[in-house]
């Protein structure tokens, strides 16, 4: 049976200190039961904002203790399953998100959710394309809000965190601390609005720490693509840090030609953005996983 | 029978003084000839960058007056055919591009074709996704490289431009005076080396004047998505840019109210990166072509 984690244990921010809700063994399977960014506070259009505890926004559900996963260690994260709620919720916020300057009325959308779609405005049928906004684990040192990516993963809004999907992150303290929130239902690259279709949702994942030292992080693998991950206040140093990222992990731990390996990148990877709204901006830089099997490199 | 323009017909920046190489009437088709951005040049790996005449690189094919085309139109072009040389060029250049830090070793990489593939190293076969760099119209007022991207189009490099695409451009001056060149045989979004694989090609164009009046341009049209495209100094205002044009258009032209239209973009639209090294940089923002067809609209 697969361990629970379960709404009532929550947290707001990714710090070395934090209670562990729950320890699991190397390679264990843990359900991580997650409420939406608002917390579950905003449940009809009628639901303003003004009437919300700002301290309950963003939760994260965790942290889970992984055993015997020490500081330095990489820790692989697959996302096994993946669950939405039955409907889901955004905020229209005048000055908020990439586009609040055009925004002049406060909104709360409520999203109904079928099997298969959402249902927008009772008139527009959008496919559900669940991913996790927020997954990462403790740093070594300082607090960071579940609200912020970072180093450490956090709420990074990379649309490519979905099921199948494997993260990695360098594990800051002892058990790693990982925990994941911020699902939604549907959320396009760059989250101009500031969200996506924010919904509750139980994340399946398996944890265990893997060799791959010196591996950049965050990092992450689907099926076609490996992808660095960078997070930094501009979207220009956030794209240069992916970027250098991925050429860091094919040049020194796949072993490409520093020439080839950036032509192959220039070739067939992609500079892609995550979110600009967090407020700090994240990308990406997608490469095809043939290219380091090519090398002979395969990823654990 | 298509005109043709061959690849005697050739210049180096889009203004409004531009010498006509061919006239063509509104829906005429015509065939581009173009060389690869270094201006063929570069044939060997013996050819370095020192010993190529700066004056002939980054040439477009044209300048083509589409007849009955005036200052204010929007002139649509559709790329009706797409065939690339039987080989390409790559350049490594120590401190250009986004990786110009890591690299060490000047060096042209000499890059075979055959009818599907792109030969890498001799060792490494890359599926040709062959896109136009290059495409524009002059600018009413000035005189714009082609090297660089701007409101008049130019060097974007946005990879999405491939066959099925229709470009549009706000036209500056009578006949519009439309070029292209720079096309590439594989460049993914970034293009982080300052190059893709540089092809000579042909490109066949349909051009025609379509009354759109007030859309943001350039705007582009593929089979499955509609694409605003800005470029800037920086990332962040390049990606703020083509948000904003996407979702002018989605609310003006569109008539989709303003929260409607940001949800929407933020639910299932992508902004994404085309390239950060022309120096300028360029963003688009990709919208499902559903969204507009479901509020009655339709793109010319």
């Amino acid at each position: 049976l697969d361990v629970i984690v379960g709404p009532d244990k929550l947290f707001y921010a990714f710090h070395p200190d934090l209670e562990p809700a729950v320890a699991i063994g190397q390679g264990d399977v843990v359900r991580l039961r997650t409420l939406d960014a608002g917390g579950g506070q905003l449940r009809s259009p009628d639901d303003s904002l003004e009437g919300i505890d700002w301290n309950q926004v963003n939760p994260a559900t965790g942290p889970v203790y992984v055993q015997g996963t020490r500081p330095g260690d990489i820790l692989r994260v697959d996302i096994l399953d993946l669950t939405v709620g039955d409907g889901s919720v955004m905020m229209a916020i005048p000055g908020e998100g990439a586009l609040g300057d055009l925004l002049t009325a406060q909104e709360t959308l409520i999203l109904p959710h079928d099997d298969q779609d959402i249902l927008f405005r009772d008139r527009i049928r959008i496919p559900k394309r669940p991913m996790v906004g927020v997954i990462g684990v403790a740093p070594a040192t300082g607090s960071v809000s579940t609200g912020i990516p970072g180093p450490h993963g956090g709420n990074m809004d990379c649309s490519l965190v979905t099921v199948g999907a494997s993260l990695y992150f360098s594990v800051g303290v002892p058990g790693a601390l990982m925990g994941a929130g911020d699902v939604h239902a549907a959320m396009g690259d760059g989250e101009v609005m500031i969200c996506g279709a924010e919904t509750a949702a139980e994340v399946v994942l398996r944890a265990q720490a893997v060799s791959l030292k010196g591996l950049p992080t965050p990092f992450l693998r689907t099926s076609h693509v490996l992808a660095s991950i960078f997070s930094a206040p501009t979207l220009d140093e956030a794209a240069d840090g992916a970027a250098h990222a991925m050429a860091e992990f094919l040049i020194r731990m796949v072993g490409i030609p520093v020439n080839d390996a950036v032509a192959l990148m220039s070739l067939v990877g992609d500079l892609r953005i995550c979110q600009v709204v967090d407020p700090l901006k994240t990308a990406r830089f997608e490469l095809p996983s043939w290219v380091p099997t090519q090398y002979g490199f395969t990823m654990l």
